[in-house]
């Protein structure tokens, strides 16, 4: 590779440029969006390169980070059928670019014709030809160097060129080692580059790889009744510590609004001492850059964060744009806001109900300008405070344009950030968001639950379009949702249902302890609201229950940290297995030397049995070798041989097989299964 | 659809715009290229439009002729998923335009939202605001018609407001007719207009369907051994069209080189009386816009044209940029030509191989400019003798840019000019040809003859991207190529041949008389040249033989003019037949009222026979329904019943069934095998 700011774009007014340069990948929207990677990933750029005739086309993928003028240039290799390849690494967080330069290279067309020369004319006067192109090659590469060695060639071919000897100008014209020299110093004159630079977004490797712990810092408190504190949260660390998790997650941790604070279990006749909503944001003390006092101080919340870094994990805040009636800002910038015929500022609402505890902006707003301005404030405030995480409530409820220069703002200057989209919506809508900028987004998992639905959706999401920029995040449950499967399946279905999370997808999370803890009890039959639900009350956890699933997770987030194959979604494959109550799926590392197979029972009530079928080939195996699988929940080694195995999962044990496949034969450049 | 002048392109500089467009199709390479279409079609697009939040967005089909400035728009319909669909019919030759306008409709999402309110305080204050949206409409609709209907409804709506009649309101608020009224006047305030203008080339009919029948004038003459002239060619005249070809084609007409002419056979020591291959073109009197005396004069090739013209048939020239050492332009433009390092033109090679008749254009000239030029005055000065259609030979060696320029300028001012890309070459180049404005091109079908070849060939040019803009034209064979099977098949693979080409293409054609007498000798045993080829030797065809196809011929050529099905392309789906010497396929209308079944044996020894498969519901069939098909090359009618039907085929009578299926229930509404 070298700086190749000699390369400019050529366009149709110089008719000479005779290659094209179509269909690059990867590309989001034909290149109006990034592509998605963490530092380390390599890019690996596709093209079809091609110009008319039958002379030699040659061409280089041009990269560079973002802010930087120069390109540098890696050869693309050709793939036959016309497409090229070539990678690059990113170093860095931040934007990069990258894009593709072809031509027609007048010194390989001689070269791959001299060769099949036999006429002794012929050859002569194509050694002069090759002689006068080596010699332009030596112009190019200056005085010293490739220079000096090319000229030294292009007089030994012209000189030879008076001799008959076939052979003899053979031999000195097809030299191949200062061949390679020619070739580092191509005749650009009609290159065409590609007149798009494609932008790829660089986060850190937790935009990819991340395991995600909810819970609300008021019920932390040791003491039934207690309004907990963020102090009472650092006692919680070594908790959520030893489950695996590295990122605690908060709902808002703002103000709360007193007029029409809604009662527990969302009724509209509170009790003076009922705590509210912590999504009615904002009060006479402040707004979405204020701390509820009852939690503490930013003090507080700081050194909170900092306990939480000992423990290797972050702290999330959930941003949500929306208002109580009593936040500062319905006063100080009622033009932020719709307002109704008679005056009134206009609630949220989906009629008929409404929801009058909450204002939402308005993306329409004479103002907008403004408010998109103090609505970045509140990342850039939090930022400041120390946090690197956001989890953004309900971003498909305010306008795209506002999150594309919202993230891009605040990642000009805080690459590290990540942003993960709460949006359950229309897959368009989802997909949009993470095009603009999103992280990571919440997906249909919550609701997932056979077969088919499971691997279908995640066929899609590991293979489809989105793959390049939509990053799953998948939870059982959140404060909102408490699946049906949940409510209904007892303690398997809990197994199942994390297990899925923490194998599907590289990043997931739980609501917690409400889920370690099994909770389970709906408001309402065939609603998916909690019953006494944390979003009204304070909720006193015994963590300590022999029920608990904290060991079960702790197991399968160490799976997880030491499988590479779990930490991204690209490899995810589907198995045949002969059994609608079992799905089976591997996951292979992007290197391809990292291999788990997982297989879940659905089924919560009876023992399952199949058998998967694998292809040895595809996993670097011989056909008929024994390989070892290493259970990775109980610890068991099972013999696994060819390509049908048996497998059979109690779920009143665990109703999950993770096993890493383990084998001495592992032949590395032999998989063809994931091309 | 009404003019749409007032939407005007809004971009990210204005926050407002919460709408956004998609996916627009069609599309060729996200727009850099034109889609295809001819005269009275129909172009259906598609598009996602989406916005944040649940209000709603309403979008429509901005589409205009090239060089209008107003764009007409249809209302776009949902179909589910944020997919929106309208279509446009284009009525003139040439180039038109179309994109997606959308925005989230003020109007439309209060509607929504008031049809559901139940509280009597709710509704009355959202009627009120109702009627300000709906005078506001009325404001936009001007003084008469929908203005002064809407300015009625707006006070009648915002008077009953005073009212607590729900049901009143609803009624007056809710009304179809004027909410109809005030949706043809939107606020287009924050609309998003598709930043790109998408184009489609709309060529003649006969671009999407034509016959094609090749051969050379020079062969024409009555008396053996005489050189043909165009007027022996206008005998020819009711003999192609008794067979139904509707372009004859024509190899080059010009003068032929002398300088190392080839002789009979492709020798290098021609005879004195030797006539030269066609495709070395220019001697002394003249290159591209001469007329080779022999053939006649200027005068006698437009009387040949009118002749044509009268039997329903166009003359079709064959295009070769290429020049023959005697060539004017030699002499006159040396700098159009590469130089070999001993100061001689280098002529055209592919080493070893050497073709020293013939001198290539440099299309990485320094005077490129004047040389597109010259060029495009070849078919400038043919269009003025009254030529339309051009067969162009290898235009895969000529620059790719030349061609979109050429092919631009020519259309301009002569829209109704057909151009016929003669390029066997890799796909994509083949593919980028289509795309710079041919209309039609060569295909791999010569080479093509097992089932799974042809089904998935067929499949991919009918259904993949290249549907939009590579029009296939089918050739079992040419002048060039005597494919093997008819070397050694027998007069049921030529039957079987030409009946595969004239129903898998709308467009297709054959090299005659060569084909239809069966002539299948060729110079070398495993090489695919013609023994005693036209190419460079008078012929005398005996037309009257016994064995000539002819009629069978006018029997498949009358079926497609009779048939909508066989005259497109899209309209293609391969059905399953339980043996693997039986093709069978099905061709549907645009409009879905014509169908036909097409079988052919591809075994030329034996009958062969099957149970060919039919989903009787995709053809508007009842399941147990009895149909008839109609036999269009024997005229025989068969009773078929449902599903699976026998076929037998015995190839030493006729090797194929082309089949109209007839049915008085044919379900209109109810297909949906072709969606």
């Amino acid at each position: 590779m070298s700086a190749a700011s000699d390369i400019v774009p050529v366009g149709l007014s110089e008719g000479r440029t005779r290659v094209v340069i179509e269909r690059i990948t990867p590309a989001v929207d034909d290149g109006r969006f990034p592509i998605k990677r963490v530092l380390g990933d390599t890019v690996e750029v596709e093209a079809d390169c091609l110009a008319d005739g039958h002379e030699v086309v040659a061409c280089a993928l041009l990269w560079r980070q973002g802010g930087a003028t120069d390109w540098q240039r890696t050869t693309m290799q050709p793939l036959g059928n016309d497409r090229w390849r070539a990678a690059f690494a990113v170093t860095e967080l931040g934007t990069w670019e990258y894009t593709v330069c072809a031509w027609v290279d007048p010194f390989l067309s001689w070269r791959s014709d001299f060769a099949r020369r036999v006429d002794a004319d012929d050859v002569r006067i194509a050694a002069l030809s090759g002689a006068r192109l080596i010699d332009e090659a030596a112009q190019r590469a200056g005085r010293h160097g490739d220079g000096r060695l090319l000229r030294a060639w292009s007089a030994e071919l012209g000189a030879a060129a008076g001799s008959t000897e076939v052979a003899q100008l053979h031999r000195i014209g097809l030299d191949d080692a200062r061949a390679a020299a020619a070739q580092r110093h191509p005749d650009l004159r009609h290159a065409m580059t590609h007149p798009q630079a494609l932008a790829v977004t660089v986060e850190r490797v937790r935009a990819r790889f991340s395991s995600w712990y909810e819970f609300f810092p008021r019920s932390a408190a040791a003491q039934p009744g207690r309004h907990g504190t963020f102090a009472d949260c650092e006692a919680w660390l070594p908790y959520v510590q030893r489950m695996g998790f590295d990122v605690i997650y908060f709902p808002p941790i703002h103000p709360i609004g007193r007029t029409r604070r809604k009662g527990r279990n969302n009724t509209l006749d509170p009790r003076p001492d009922d705590v509210g909503s912590p999504w009615a944001i904002g009060a006479a003390e402040g707004g979405h850059e204020a701390i509820l006092s009852d939690l503490g101080t930013l003090a507080d919340f700081k050194r909170l964060i900092l306990r939480a870094a000992e423990h290797d994990i972050e702290i999330a805040l959930d941003i949500a744009f929306q208002c109580s009636p009593d936040h500062p800002w319905v006063q100080e910038h009622p033009q932020w806001f719709r307002k109704r015929a008679d005056g009134s500022i206009q609630y949220a609402e989906n009629p008929p109900k409404k929801y009058q505890d909450i204002y939402p902006f308005d993306f329409e707003s004479a103002e907008w300008r403004e408010m998109w301005e103090a609505l970045v404030g509140v990342f850039e405030h939090w930022i400041r405070q120390g946090v690197r995480i956001f989890r953004v409530d309900n971003p498909h409820t305010k306008a795209f344009a506002f999150w594309e220069w919202a993230i891009a703002r605040v990642r000009a200057s805080h690459p590290d950030v990540i942003f993960l989209s709460e949006a359950f919506t229309r897959p368009k809508v989802m997909h949009r968001l993470a095009k603009v900028g999103f992280s990571q987004s919440y997906t249909y998992f919550t609701w997932r639950n056979t077969k088919p639905e499971l691997s279908a959706y995640f066929t899609a999401l590991s293979q489809g379009p989105g793959r390049e920029y939509f990053r799953p995040n998948l939870w059982p449950n959140t404060p909102d949702i408490l699946p049906a499967a949940l409510q209904y399946g007892g303690r398997a279905v809990f197994m199942s249902r994390v297990a899925l999370a923490a194998t599907l997808g590289a990043n997931y999370g739980i609501y917690g302890p409400a889920f370690e803890l099994l909770e389970h009890r709906a408001l309402r039959s065939g609603g998916e609201e909690y019953l006494d639900s944390e979003k009204f009350e304070l909720r006193a956890w015994q963590r300590d229950s022999a029920q608990s699933l904290a060991d079960f997770i702790g197991v399968l987030n160490r799976a997880r940290r030491d499988n590479p194959a779990l930490q991204g979604d690209a490899g995810l494959r589907f198995l045949a297995i002969d059994n609608e109550q079992l799905i089976a799926y591997a996951k292979v590392s992007d290197d391809r030397s990292n291999i788990v197979v997982c297989i879940v029972n659905l089924d919560p009530h009876h023992t399952q049995s199949g058998w998967v079928e694998i292809d040895p080939g595809a996993f670097g195996l011989d056909p008929g070798q024994t390989y070892q699988m290493h259970e990775l929940i109980t610890g068991a080694h099972f013999l696994w041989h060819g390509a049908r195995n048996f497998v059979s999962l109690d779920p009143q044990r665990c109703p999950a097989h993770v096993m890493q496949l383990r084998a001495r034969l592992l032949r590395e450049n032999d998989f063809d299964y994931f091309l």
